[in-house]
């Protein structure tokens, strides 16, 4: 295309105008377009802006800034304690909305906690002693409105499993011992990386890889369950899907206790029915929130009536009455199991790190406020050691009652002080009552509670999107179904890994053609109208250039080159004279990434072929001019676009093409 | 700005004519400039294209593409062993070359083998035995026309120090027979990587890194040379400078051996007066490449006629006389010293390819031919498989050597052979000779030969470009220097991968604002010329988007809005209405990531905010549209550039800005 006359601006085809007109800009303006050199930031502020971006990216402590001492001192406390903050404005109204959500999630986590407690291997009690105090340090201390704190199906059951690996629950106050002092390390943990500002640490578990390891999890636990709910007696330990099978159908003629599962049926139906209800119209969802309650108290009383438990009904017998025991003096702080319980706890702690900021942020976007990830941990970490002392076992975040808690219209954490009061009222007064409460009943509200976590839409989506990270996915599920609950997480964490190491290894590159009628350069493959032009090769690189991924890079458009050539030669076009590497995705680059780029250049020249580069960003140019690369290929061979390189380099071609 | 009137376009205020134009392609002609969604790639394609790019993106089957099968052997015999492909090739003037650059490193070798093979606690013979079988096999299976083979001196030391971990050197026999497992597995770690494709795997181990790892391997090796420079008889075992400092000072009265440092100083000195000569004048570098020869036969010469020996000047003793004997029977295939053998062997092998590499690729950019590092991998695993059973251990590339090689004009891999010919010969005849020749020169020659390896220019320049990589280089130098070549190593993997993790945690994000009288929007920080648009903000962020940093990237974005919507409120500007994300440089996004985007978006909502989004790459694109996100937001919020996103949101305020 040839140069417009002027007049032709303006009109539709005033795109052409673009190219002369950059072409002006390349020759005679070029000092307005030079790509930009900021000054070079001093070494101590670049390393303070880095840690900065690293550790406090949340700029933690803006609102401290140039205020006087005192009111640092209450600012300090308000964000230690956020209740301070909040319980300022705190009314009546919110309170409605506060009772009415603790009440509902109370009702709920009663039933679930004494089965909890059972994936734990451990008595009812300790389950309701920690819906008792964690919420309580939580609500004081924690940034999230919604969050409903207690013990949780997932983490009881990674717990339990750790633990028995070491020692046999039968042991019981051996066991227990354990328990707590594993409980009090995942505090530390949870605390310290919270404290570290080490919370990023969590993302790497990916969104995939949870997806599948909670749908494994809760695979997993329904099938523990069905000990209780087919009145079992003799049941595998091992938590693999092969095993737990063997195991039901060994007992299947001489085990299964069929008034056990009559009344487990019956009642899991009418659980299954009410949650159906509460989806089908939200209104009504408070009827599937006290439905398990309504299913305790209504089977409790029919075995108690029928004397059930006389024909081989399992009940739960007696559940201790009164409020947390102390037990400091039963942690381990010191000795082999000390160790033991730190790497327990640090994998329990993690996991519920992740089950807790998980919802954390959900339900802070959905009601559109942030929650400072570690300040979240440290909360969660402090609730858990004073836990660990008080006969808690590892609490945080559960998925479902949070949901009950924010669609009951919870406005602050005071529903969790209102639902462990409650907790409270029960184990002081009515745990006597549970004594003939089936446990096929437990069993049902537990497999009621678990299919919340098998997210199959998810997994589904994660399909659709993204093929590597269904294999995370997948991989997690399965490796907790088919073999337990840590080599799950283990797969999880490797996929994961293995996935950020492909990403920065092999990143991606593209040839750049023009779209017609403008001076913009884009992808061919995305846009197959985008032409080529005759004499210049343009190829983006993907991804910063780092040691990791320096030489693929560099060998990578090389051998675009190549195979560009050789086309070329085959319908005898015209040879390449100018390869245009656009940077705009090239974030950073590293002293291995300059050689590589030497070398490029180095190949280049041998055969008389140009290297031009395009929109380095600032870190890029920063690099390029301390390595002095800038003056070997020479300043004027960097350009703002590629359109501007191109016009400069081969504005001939250009207007044949 | 106003609409220019038609006539100002062509002159040099054309730019202006951008605004217009483009806002016009966003109006009327919005279908040519949508961004291109590709044709979804079959799963399988997409699937077998990733594999391709991870394992082979060097294409390496490419010949054999549609070739009859005679020929498919044929090329695959080639592809083996690359000498019956250049071999076809060769004539005299080449055979000039290689004659000349084989007697030059075989002159270089001898006197460095009989040192290095002290470095790795083995006899003197070991050394020569390890430059004679490997360099053939690799002169026929490598592909390198450059590199020269034999024992190097961090692989030697590194080699010691391990395997004296396991067994005493005193036990000669047991201790050797662990060198040759560790050999034997070393290649077969090597040929399995470059088998397996997973070449890319040293390429984690940082260039920066490298720099420090080899400069402190370079001063700890000096430092070992100390024992034969003063003449020292009892010296430590250990490698860190502390100790040796230590025994060396221990030493200093009744110790030290004034007739040894005096022959040693005299030919320390000159040599590297020859090395000085071959730097000023790169015509007589053969000075200093044969000045190591004439040493050591000078100083051999005069301890006979002196019988300094008797003077406690320390001498080799004795060199086995005879060619490698066969060690096949000494390896331990299996049982715990195959495993410590292994653990060892692969260490050794993974330092020994990166050498190896390295030196491969930096002469193959000099003369610009391509070196496949999977292939050469086998080749080198090969070549010391062959050598653990022929009584030599771990050889590579030397870096002194090759540089000679090259320099003295070897033009391809039969200056390998020359030199092992000759290394041949020497075993079979001259080893005798070598009995007066006194510890000192051979301490003398390696201290020479490893100050090379000390490239404090390098790491200045690493300084300067790049203080991460800095930290990387200095923790293994440090870490060699003053603990061990494992720990330096250590230090030196955990760095990069730290690094690694870092640039995939946090990535940067930048303020866009529009260069004056185009419609190029840059980095504020870059272009302080760059204006903002009121009532839009624009936001790039530079990277991929994955379940690592998904949560950091909507966070910090959100943090920039609201920092951004602070300042207005104070200068009491137009609110924002528009946030612009830059999709540029995102070349990738997961299902983590498109949550993020969605929590974002709904965030906006809140706020009354829209967002819009410009130019998603291929990839990206691709899942916005598998997620539906695009029909969330909305097709006509997606846009080809920023300009054109700004121009169809705020035409007003462009007008006034």
């Amino acid at each position: 295309m040839g140069y417009p006359v002027s007049d032709e601006a303006g009109t539709k085809e005033t795109d052409i105008v673009n190219l002369p007109s950059i072409h002006i800009q390349a020759d005679e303006q070029h000092s307005v377009y030079k790509v930009g050199v900021p000054p070079r930031r001093k070494l101590a502020k670049e390393f303070t802006e880095t840690v900065k971006e690293t550790f406090f990216s949340d700029d933690p402590l803006r609102p401290f800034k140039d205020q006087p001492r005192s009111k640092k001192i209450v600012l300090g406390l308000r964000a230690l304690f956020p209740i301070l903050d909040w319980g300022r404005y705190y009314n009546f109204n919110k309170f409605k909305g506060d009772i009415m959500a603790g009440l509902t999630i109370a009702s709920l986590c009663i039933p679930q906690d004494i089965g909890y407690s059972k994936l734990a291997n451990l008595d009812p009690q300790y389950g309701l002693y920690s819906s008792f105090v964690p919420p309580l340090i939580y609500a004081i201390m924690g940034s999230s409105r919604d969050i409903a704190i207690g013990p949780v199906a997932v983490v009881s059951l990674l717990l339990g499993t750790l633990l028995q690996n070491e020692i046999d629950p039968k042991n019981k106050f051996e066991y227990r011992r354990l328990a707590f002092t594993a409980t009090f390390f995942a505090g530390v943990t949870q605390a310290v990386l919270g404290f570290l500002r080490l919370g990023f640490l969590i993302d790497f578990l990916s969104h995939a890889a949870i997806v599948g390891f909670m749908g494994g999890a809760a695979i997993t636990i329904a099938l523990q369950q069905l000990k209780g709910f087919l009145g079992i007696k003799t049941f595998t330990k091992k938590t693999d899907i092969i095993n737990v099978m063997e195991s039901v159908f060994k007992n299947v003629h001489h085990g299964w206790n069929w008034q056990t599962i009559l009344i487990g049926s019956v009642f899991l139906a009418f659980l299954l029915f009410t949650k159906y209800i509460g989806k089908k119209k939200r209104s009504l969802f408070w009827v599937s929130a006290i439905a398990p309650l309504i299913s305790v108290v209504l089977s409790t009383f029919f075995v108690y009536i029928t004397r059930a438990d006389k024909h081989g009904v399992q009940i739960v017998k007696k559940i201790k009455k009164g409020i947390n025991p102390t037990s400091v003096n039963e942690i381990h702080f010191s000795g082999s199991y000390a160790l033991k319980g730190f790497r327990i706890g640090s994998v329990a702690g993690m996991i519920a790190l992740t089950e807790a900021v998980a919802i954390g942020r959900t339900f802070a976007s959905m009601k559109d406020y942030q929650i400072d990830g570690n300040k979240e941990m440290v909360a969660l970490g402090v609730m858990n050691i004073v836990g660990s002392m008080t006969s808690c076992y590892v609490a945080t975040g559960s998925f479902s009652r949070s949901a009950v808690n924010y669609m009951a219209g919870c406005n602050t954490s005071v529903s969790n002080i209102v639902m462990s009061l409650v907790v409270l009222l029960t184990l002081l007064v009515i745990t006597p009552l549970f004594k003939y409460t089936p446990n096929a009943i437990l069993a049902a509200i537990i497999i009621n509670a678990v299919m919340g976590l098998i997210d199959y839409n998810a997994a589904i989506l994660i399909w659709k999107i993204d093929k590597f990270d269904f294999i995370a996915c997948m991989g997690a599920f399965l490796g907790v179904v088919f073999y337990s609950v840590e080599i799950g997480l283990l797969i999880a964490v490797s996929i994961s890994f293995a996935k950020i190491l492909l990403q920065v290894t092999r990143p991606r590159t593209a040839i750049l053609g023009n779209l017609p009628r403008t001076n913009i350069y884009r992808n061919i493959e995305q846009y197959p109208e985008a032409t080529r032009v005759p004499g210049v090769m343009v190829v983006r690189v993907d991804s910063a250039i780092y040691f990791s991924n320096s030489n693929y890079v560099k060998e990578r458009i090389l051998r675009w080159l190549t195979d560009e050539e050789e086309q070329l030669k085959q319908k005898d076009l015209p040879r390449i004279q100018f390869l245009i590497v656009e940077l705009s995705p090239v974030t950073d680059i590293d002293t291995s990434g300059i050689h590589a780029l030497e070398e490029l250049f180095n190949s280049l020249q041998k055969r008389e072929i140009q290297l031009v580069l395009s929109n380095p960003g600032r870190a890029v140019m920063d690099k390029l001019v301390a390595s002095k690369f800038t003056e070997i290929i020479g300043q004027d061979k960097i350009f703002l676009t590629v359109g501007e390189a191109v016009m400069t380099c081969a504005p001939k071609a250009l207007e044949e093409a």
